[in-house]
């Protein structure tokens, strides 16, 4: 195991109704700003709920936080929380909402141009204003970390920060406000939680018993439940469990104490960058082809997933390694995810600009051994074709 | 699953050589107590290396709080924080040491007698003095909640209190520092770990996917590492493994959502406050009994375990959940902690008297279906003899 240091003290209020409970939560003299996204939470009648529980305190509504939140639409937030002279900011939504409102957080107090902090990856960001959520869309974690991802249109770059400042002081998960999600954002949060924990999980051997044994639960969980909502969409208890999952997918806990491997991110963050592929597939498109591009660092946890998670206890090492592979590519298409690029009209040609992307970011050295280099960035897009 | 909150701001600083971080946790200006147990770490160096981190700050020591702390120590410890104007109070050793420091710092600005918040198990308990910790023996969990148990000579009492204000600001585990404990000490807090797992686990089912998963990797982990770490009692691996594991059985994360059964704890603190048994000890006498006389309400959940924990695929739901029992005892049993009453020299006599201070202390209705009355204490004790 190695040294690390775990620290979240966001407050998780879970279970159905708990939306109520922002009358406790809220301070009662906060000037809320409530961010919201395209507008479903206003025909679902959940931020009808929000303004509720909020009462007699002052607020006003921010609209229009997109999926893959832009710092474009963001400085408009921030803009706004000066003007109104805002103290408390309430994400409600998913994890785009969720990531955006943390930016806000930390770019309202920032002096210069927030996009500064981007660059640094949020390093010296160390005051921002107290954030709240009500999550409505299980995939990102968002909700229990200190993380958001922003994309700049003008650039086309899709960056992350992360501070102590930013984790969200609360955040209350009702698993019936996932009732209404489409299927496809069902189907892509589980994909997304479940990239999650391979990606602390699916790395060289590194001696953490409980890490793992935590990590394949969640994975188990998924893969047990992932197919069931979509079966029984109206079971409240399935919806329950695949929230949680994903909020322990990236809370940070799985992944202290063991090394971790983002190199299916680093390059699905470019695809979605330049293809407007949404985030879960553009992990599915990539995870497959990384594992088999670089299976010898991999096989030995890949043979454990085979045998903890799917009870594949026949075979070499390599061979239930492989079945691991497979039995995911299966469930990624169970899902709806499709595993190669050409199912999304990608071929050859758009492979170096990705690679150019990677480069202009500096992801030139990913994994957990930093051997993911442009030329393996290279070989796993090609496998993935 | 159950609604639920979980909050737990513990900052966890994990791994070997941390203690010398404590000249970043610790605030500057601090007037620190640092409070200890029967001295053993002064002979194996753990407190030079305090104090060396702690540098120029101002510091006293205060030595001696017992196993199963009680409360006339502790309000010595109260005292001299009063006199000297501390601020601050960073406990340095097992669980013991942390609950009666957490007691400390909830007793300062408690304005009447403390044991008045000891009686109503901390409701009122809404500030108190920052702590921090140093983690010498992997068992109880105190080192990632806010709960302390204390234990009252005078009244033969030994209660538990929590309150959001104790969680520990930050707690320091070195596995290292696990090398130099008596092997009693190492067995006696794997197995106390392992009882805190089932405690939260072996209940009624409740649908706790993600809960169960976890729970059964932690006990997965303690029945491979608890026989390892004592035949291999050097390897760090293993104790970094062992003391996680402990810190996760009682940090409040497999309790969030799931019912809970604290009836073993609750006979075993009676069984300790009256005949000086070991903590774990007192456990592994109650909990095989407490499962075998509430089979029906345990039996699924013990199958359960049969199979994903134990590998036991094979026959009846009955024989599976019997077959769990079984090996729990031959585990408790390998780590050296008994089974029977017997085999600590108590015999009938001694029930009479443990269900009077029960009925004292108003653990008559315990157990996830409050179904644990004296009567059924009564043929559980019966069942251990």
């Amino acid at each position: 195991m190695l040294p690390f240091e775990f620290y979240n003290p966001t407050r998780i209020v879970f279970g159905e109704g708990k939306i109520a409970e922002l009358d406790r939560l809220v301070p009662r003299n906060a000037k809320v700003l409530v961010l919201i996204g395209g507008g479903s939470v206003e025909k679902n009648g959940t931020l009808a709920e929000v303004r509720a529980a909020l009462g007699t305190r002052a607020y006003s509504i921010f609209r229009g936080i997109e999926p893959n939140p832009t710092f474009e639409t963001l400085m408009e937030a921030v803009a706004q929380v000066r003007r109104e002279g805002i103290d408390f900011l309430l994400a409600v939504g998913g994890g785009s909402v969720l990531d955006g409102t943390k930016f806000v957080a930390a770019a309202v107090p920032w002096s210069g141009d927030p996009w500064e902090f981007m660059v640094d990856h949020g390093k010296n960001v160390k005051t921002a204003l107290p954030v709240g959520t009500v999550l409505t869309l299980p995939a990102t974690g968002s909700e229990s970390n200190s993380t958001g991802v922003i994309t700049r249109k003008s650039l086309k770059a899709k960056l992350f920060f992360a501070s102590e400042a930013t984790y969200p002081v609360f955040s209350i998960l009702d698993p019936a406000k996932t009732f209404t999600l489409p299927e496809r954002q069902v189907a892509n949060g589980i994909v997304d939680a479940f990239v999650h924990v391979t990606e602390q999980y699916l790395t060289c051997p590194a001696g953490g018993h409980v890490q793992d044994r935590f990590s394949e639960g969640l994975l188990s969980t998924l893969m047990e439940l992932g197919p069931r909502v979509l079966a029984e969409p109206d079971n409240l208890e399935v919806r329950a469990n695949i929230m949680w999952a994903a909020t322990l997918a990236l809370n940070g806990l799985i992944g202290a104490g063991v090394p971790q491997d983002w190199g299916a991110h680093g390059i699905g963050h470019e695809i979605t960058a330049l293809h407007g592929i949404d985030h879960a597939r553009s992990l599915t498109l990539v995870l497959p082809a990384l594992l088999e591009v670089r299976f010898e660092i991999k096989r030995a946890k890949l043979a454990q997933m085979a045998e903890r998670v799917l009870g594949i206890h026949e075979g070499t090492e390599e061979s239930r390694a492989r079945a691991a592979i497979f039995r995911m590519c299966t469930f990624f298409e169970s899902m709806g995810c499709p595993t190669r690029l050409s199912a999304c009209g990608l071929d050859a040609a758009a492979i170096p600009p990705l690679l150019r992307q990677l480069e202009a970011h500096g992801m030139t050295a990913m994994g957990e051994d930093k051997g993911q280099t442009l030329e393996v960035s290279r070989a796993i897009l090609e496998a993935a074709l």
